[in-house]
């Protein structure tokens, strides 16, 4: 039996706020021992990955002590809670099953009288079934002719995720003959989102998803209006241009408003909803149902990977430990994800909601107030942009960001330029490798604008090429990093109760009920 | 004469810190004192704007003290010996003329034997002229044939805020028959960068601009490679498709490689170039040289309100004081930006840039080391999907995050759908005012985890509509506030001598002349 306490609570915390600031990383990193470092502190992932931590403020005895955390905590038991179908959303009083969606790790989980991987897996094979038959044409538009795009209209963990998975794969899927159909996303509530995604394609050639769990989603069932008109205006029939990914019992799950409706549950929070059928329904539109599920398969051995209870062949429980002792006793207080592979754009605003919605909280999952540090601001860009944006603040700012790098040895098109010895690849790479030393060692210099302290922690995730298996990968590890510090945090990542008073606030100035400040604000912005 | 002296040399120091976190947000913003705030804590901006900040925690004890800091800082005399052309790059030994780019504030500024303002206007009507020639036809592919997209290949400044000006107009100039040529952006050398946005144009049809300062950059050298590489297999004359903007002594800028050459100067800061000819070649191809002017006309309206000494008059100077007392009394490390309008989606990124790479530093401007914070984190998504997103993190974490909010009243497209007795627009309006008070008020629960504590701080920046005049009043808003905080932490804002040592080490890598870590990540990473 588990047992839920609070990270101070633990007697190994007290151990931890002992160590200190105890790593010398510049020394660390120097000379031979560094190379023994890069060597001995990598943990292979899934999907031919590895994360390497050595220029992390980390020796075995600090290694020691986060692995005695993770005993204490029992944070692999609390996984394998969760994958066997415990209550673990404590204030919504849900299971957490995402990790189901890719593969089963445990027992099979039954809830509301159904087997749990059976319906995951049935979702898949119906939308599987439709995306086939949209290829192949058989599902058409009014005038037979092929559906050539598809357009999610979802918000938060229904745009994020699915939108940073799609620009991921968009042109390893070009050159490998899996590129079925261009996806595009509406999502804002402000009207020139939608207005500008529509003048964008050709609406008569394109297949709508609607994306709500509760079917009740304020922007998403504006934009759905909004584009509903546009097809009307176009001579077109909408319920033969939509189709719905919503739960069982929402409003949308019957309606003939659309073509075909596919199911997520309760179970699946929307910033873990990659893998279910929120993203596979314009995953496998997009790339092919083949594809979606080797992006699963990936995922599934990450999770696998992930039950282990040595902290150093389990990297995202390591990741996480590194993490907290960043956050509660370095006193860090962001992370800079820093893929150099322009195909993550816009990973690093998934793991922004991922990360910051799940453990951005300050009471326990008994909701008791927490008296630590909880999760902190996580921020992003491709490099080598970043460096030539932010990186100043990062190399000579007052503050130290941890840093999470991830790179590939391979690009995704295939397509390169050799330009003074070396290929863009090459260039882009020997760039990660050079900012990672940079940080980790410093230079010293007698002219102080040009001296960098050095210490800057970093780890950085090595694959071959960004393919779908290693994206998968990729996911799960920071899914499973986020729900492993909730654990030691003793947090319930998995309900957002702080997105609800300006919900609750917005309605108010919509129905011209307030007074005070908020009838100011709205008069100022002439509501 | 100015005197430059360190923040914590100052007499108003010590008062500024004595005052403390003196404002309790929550009861301040209650009630109809709330509403007196928000009529009284509001200053006028250029383009229509105002800068509104009822909700940061001051009050007019506060703002006296900030006043007072204003003076002995000399913090507009500051901004007059920088417009009247001192060498306020004191690193690079440089003036820093971008403002001089759209208007003059005082002296003429004669430097290399040429009054600048002369010379950027003739580069701006040179790029006019251009521009209007390539519209009209006459300046036209092998075939005779009008180009209809343009290309900015760049990195950092050269590239972060042209695109985010792009973004930020395309809709409105597509509403107001103002739009000339769809733009594109190259940046990362990632090789799968320039390789996707060639696949997604017409090269035979496309004009692209060179953009490198110095002409050396090195991903921006290699993706030009990239671009002549696939112009020459479409069997074109790249001399025919390109363009470059640099600086007259870089190797660019009298090569025969290039249709024209239209240049910047060693005094505009590449993260500062937007009003340049940086920023003037692509959105004056894009949306005409008229929309460029008035875009300039913005800033310049903008630069000119910020000379003002009253802080309260003085919308930048303002801003930029809140958020020194924000970093160096409250403690703060971070802050969010966040529009409400889809049009800055990549505002943000900009903002990091200019406000990061700017005053990202440990040294003053005489190379000496500060003993206080400087430079925050800066990040952001657009409003409303931030909310779906990390807000849980801001409304509920552990740390306190300030926040810029931007919201108009009008959208660009002027398409809208009403939805349960609302437009779209009024739905976005009404939850940036929501927000604004849920984050400063909270709300009291005996849940706890539905327990918001308030006092999270917020200043919003209100506009009728997005225009060109809009854009460059707010662009000019942010360049001006990261100059008056540099003044504050008597940095200097103008060079980045922290972007140095990864390229040293990068060169390194790709000349195979590594030994230890170094070598064993560059093993690591296969180069």
């Amino acid at each position: 039996m588990v047992s839920w306490k609070n990270f101070d609570e633990l007697k190994t915390y007290s151990k931890l706020m002992e160590l200190g600031d105890k790593v010398d990383l510049a020394s660390a990193m120097a000379g031979e021992n560094g190379a023994k470092r890069v060597a001995e502190y990598c943990v292979s992932m899934s999907g031919g990955l590895v994360y390497n931590y050595a220029s992390k403020k980390v020796d075995d005895k600090v290694l020691s002590v986060l692995q005695e955390l993770a005993d204490e905590a029992q944070l692999t038991e609390k996984y394998a809670e969760l994958f066997n179908g415990a209550m673990i959303n404590t204030g919504e009083k849900r299971l957490v099953l995402h990790q189901l969606c890719r593969g089963q790790l445990g027992n099979a989980v039954v809830a509301d009288g159904v087997d749990k991987r059976a319906f995951y897996t049935e979702q898949q094979a119906k939308i599987a079934e439709f995306a086939a038959r949209v290829h192949s044409g058989e599902i058409a538009n009014a005038a037979g002719e092929k559906f050539t795009t598809v357009v999610q209209i979802g918000i938060g963990g229904s745009d994020l995720g699915p939108r940073a998975m799609y620009i991921a794969l968009e042109n390893w899927a070009k050159k490998n003959n899996a590129f079925k159909m261009e996806a595009k996303f509406i999502s804002n509530v402000d009207p020139d989102d939608a207005a500008s995604v529509l003048a964008s394609i050709d609406v008569a050639h394109s297949l709508f998803i609607l994306v709500s769990k509760s079917g009740t989603t304020l922007e998403t069932l504006t934009n759905e209006s909004f584009v509903k008109d546009a097809l009307k205006n176009a001579g077109l029939d909408a319920s033969k241009h939509m189709i719905a990914v919503t739960s069982e019992t929402s409003p949308l799950a019957k309606s003939s408003d659309y073509l075909a409706a596919f199911f997520m549950d309760d179970y699946i929070g929307g910033r873990y909803s990659s893998t279910s059928a929120v993203g596979g329904a314009v995953l496998s539109l997009a790339f092919g149902p083949e594809i979606f599920a080797r992006f699963l398969d990936g995922a599934a051995a990450e999770d696998k990977l992930d039950t282990n209870a040595d902290i150093r062949k389990n990297p995202a429980l390591l990741d996480a430990l590194i993490g907290v002792y960043e956050r509660n006793v370095l006193g860090y207080e962001a992370t800079a994800v820093l893929p150099y592979s322009q195909a993550l754009s816009r990973f690093p605003a998934h793991l922004q909601q991922l990360d910051m919605e799940s453990n951005g909280k300050s009471v326990n999952r008994f909701s008791q107030p927490v008296s630590y540090k909880t999760g902190p601001v996580i921020f992003g860009e491709p490099g080598t942009n970043g460096q030539h944006s932010f990186y100043q603040l990062l190399h000579q700012g007052t503050d130290i960001i941890p840093l999470q790098f991830v790179g590939f040895k391979q690009n995704q098109t295939e397509c390169d330029v050799v330009i003074q010895g070396s290929t863009s690849q090459q260039k882009l790479c020997a760039n990660v490798a050079a900012q990672i030393m940079a940080f980790a060692c410093g230079k010293d210099d007698e002219n102080p604008n040009k001296f960098f302290a050095g210490g800057r922690p970093s780890s950085i995730i090595v694959g071959d090429r960004l393919t779908p298996e290693a994206l998968g990968a990729i996911l799960a590890h920071f899914e499973n990093k986020v729900m492993f510090q909730g654990f030691v945090w003793n947090l319930n990542s998995f309900d957002q109760e702080g997105v609800q008073l300006g919900k609750v606030l917005a309605k108010k100035v919509l129905a011209h009920e307030t007074d005070g400040a908020l009838k100011a604000y709205s008069d100022l912005l002439a509501i």
